[in-house]
């Protein structure tokens, strides 16, 4: 069976910290296959790794396992998890990087890594000392029992993140992410809210501009220069302009507020 | 037979989009090599696509498979085609993105593709969720008159674009793209027309600037701080300049406009 | 046993370069595992490609071939040259591109490769057309000799640059590279004198800014919104602050000088 490893950093793709990490699994693997998630996570934006993760977990092969480092904390006491999921793994720091896969992914176990066995590590680049040769452990005996102790998820930092909220008639909503093309993944989950918005055929916006957005099924149903809300393809709500960027249009950037005047 | 799979698109690399195609592939045929051709056509930039599709056809291993997605309609009614040249094959949305292709390269076959086995597709993602599998099927079984109909040139989109033309005494060239380096590659394909202007030793350039440019065969044969004509690498020739920008020397970009007097 | 070749060079991301290079390679050798250490080094940047090599050498894998290609010498009179260490290889234009494997790797044999065999060579991109295919020779032949002539340090170019320097009480020092997350890393490699600086606790800095800059192990450990200095994880002593840009904070860029008064 070939090893997989997915890939997701905060590193970018300047600096050859993703290439480090790389070797030190073709070291040990040197059969192995690598997928790169993103190395364009912010830098310490835990929120939009948590995000990248989620949404690329249901398409990776089976059996793989993704390392996954947004790591302020480097260095520090910040403890190294593991998460199962069906066949795959992700390894990660307990920083709440997981915490879109606790919320909407099957879980099938959690352990608290240890890393004494790694002494020559860096205090600032424990991706390629510390991550990487765990994971390559965990492909060549595939027994977590042995790389660590079990958790609960209760034990585990979680990260202060609310979807989209009700107040009254209206609909609370953040931006998650604006992608390349200007569309603004918003923060409510395709199994959900959603539905209410896209089954009633739009909803009023209030914020950032009034405007009333339909709700479509694919972005050449969005009359032009307009945003529209569609079933996006990272499993979330999107908001999206045809052939133009959303984010320009409403002036929206991560994080930002909609308001939406339910019908 | 190793599959290999060649991937172009506009996806950046920040959104976990070619990543998550990857993984679609990868699920299908582990053993398979990746190469990225580019990532960073400019989002719905459909010539910038057909030139880098182009500028890199004869460098690919026989065999390879072309994932080509630069796709503004998806989701709309754009049909997903398939061109076969030599032992390699390019699957790509019916929207121009093959056009320098069909003007340059072998041409062994073309498909319309059915998509009907796709029920699952998200209506924003097709590269990941119709594209991949497609492809992934291609390698499986080698035989296109199964994944749908034969068409031909004359039933495509065709991209509206145009090589260099003479004016008179004037040859009017457009610029095709300008490289990390500032390099300006012209709209003259190396089996034409440049050679008048490379075998008579240069020309008179009127627009952007007034200057004579030399025809020169490497960078390093241009006076310093001025710009030369040379064959360049992508299969058309380019404005360049020694060690500088040329495109900044001479204010140039994407589409802009340059005028030569012919000797 | 798998080749691996390492990748190394001024392309960017955008253009398809990298891709028309691993083509090549792929075509060559169509199992061959691809480490891209960074494409991304700012165009013809020659020290900052010598940094990227050197302080990724360790981590990659036995036997590895890194193709390095910065070269804004091509299709002038500049050698290729090809340098043995321990179990791998680097093969690379004679500009400098080497001076930090020089310094500080263990050096096993240096060749000057004979490119008369690649006649279809362009004379503007030797990356795809000539070290590609040499590196593939490398591989499947395994005998430098067989490829070209031996050389001594002796007889390369060389590259000015110099490592931090004391003058009375001061050490002037200048900045190597600033990373993504801001961190400086500064022209002190980890096996010299940058001891001095850490065994004594730390330093007051004088230029850019007066302020006392605490030696730490992590950056966990650098009081907020501060300078701190500690041991980097790519082999030279690093000036961060914990979760912010160190270069902005005391407004460093590339090249830049600080000044250090030793207690």
């Amino acid at each position: 069976m070939v090893a997989i490893f997915g890939l997701l950093t905060d590193f970018g793709e300047r600096d050859p910290y993703r290439g480090q990490l790389a070797s030190v699994l073709l070291r040990r693997c040197p059969s192995c296959q690598l997928i790169d998630l993103s190395h364009r996570v912010d830098p310490h934006n835990i929120l939009q790794g948590a995000f990248f993760l989620r949404a690329s977990w249901p398409y990776l092969p089976e059996g793989c396992v993704v390392v996954a480092v947004v790591d302020p904390g480097v260095g520090g006491s910040r403890d190294i998890v593991l998460l199962r999921s069906g066949e795959g793994y992700v390894l990660a720091p307990d920083n709440g990087l997981l915490e879109l896969m606790f919320r909407h992914a099957r879980l099938d176990g959690l352990w608290r890594l240890s890393t004494e066995r790694y002494p020559w590590r860096s205090a600032t680049f424990h991706g390629r000392d510390v991550f990487a040769p765990l994971a390559a452990d965990l492909v060549t005996c595939r027994n977590p029992d042995g790389l660590g102790t079990r958790l609960s998820v209760r034990d585990m930092v979680r990260l202060q993140y609310g979807e989209a909220e009700f107040e009254g008639d209206y609909l609370v909503v953040h931006v998650l992410h604006v992608d390349r093309f200007g569309n603004c993944v918003l923060n409510i989950p395709e199994d959900s809210r959603e539905k209410e918005l896209l089954e009633s055929g739009g909803a009023k916006m209030m914020e950032p501009e009034s405007v009333f957005v339909p709700a479509v099924a694919a972005y050449c149903d969005i009359p032009a220069g307009r945003p529209g809300l569609l079933p996006g393809s990272q499993g979330y709500l999107e908001l999206a302009t045809d052939r133009e960027s959303c984010a320009e249009l409403l002036g929206l950037g991560n994080g930002d507020r909609c308001l939406f005047c339910l019908p």
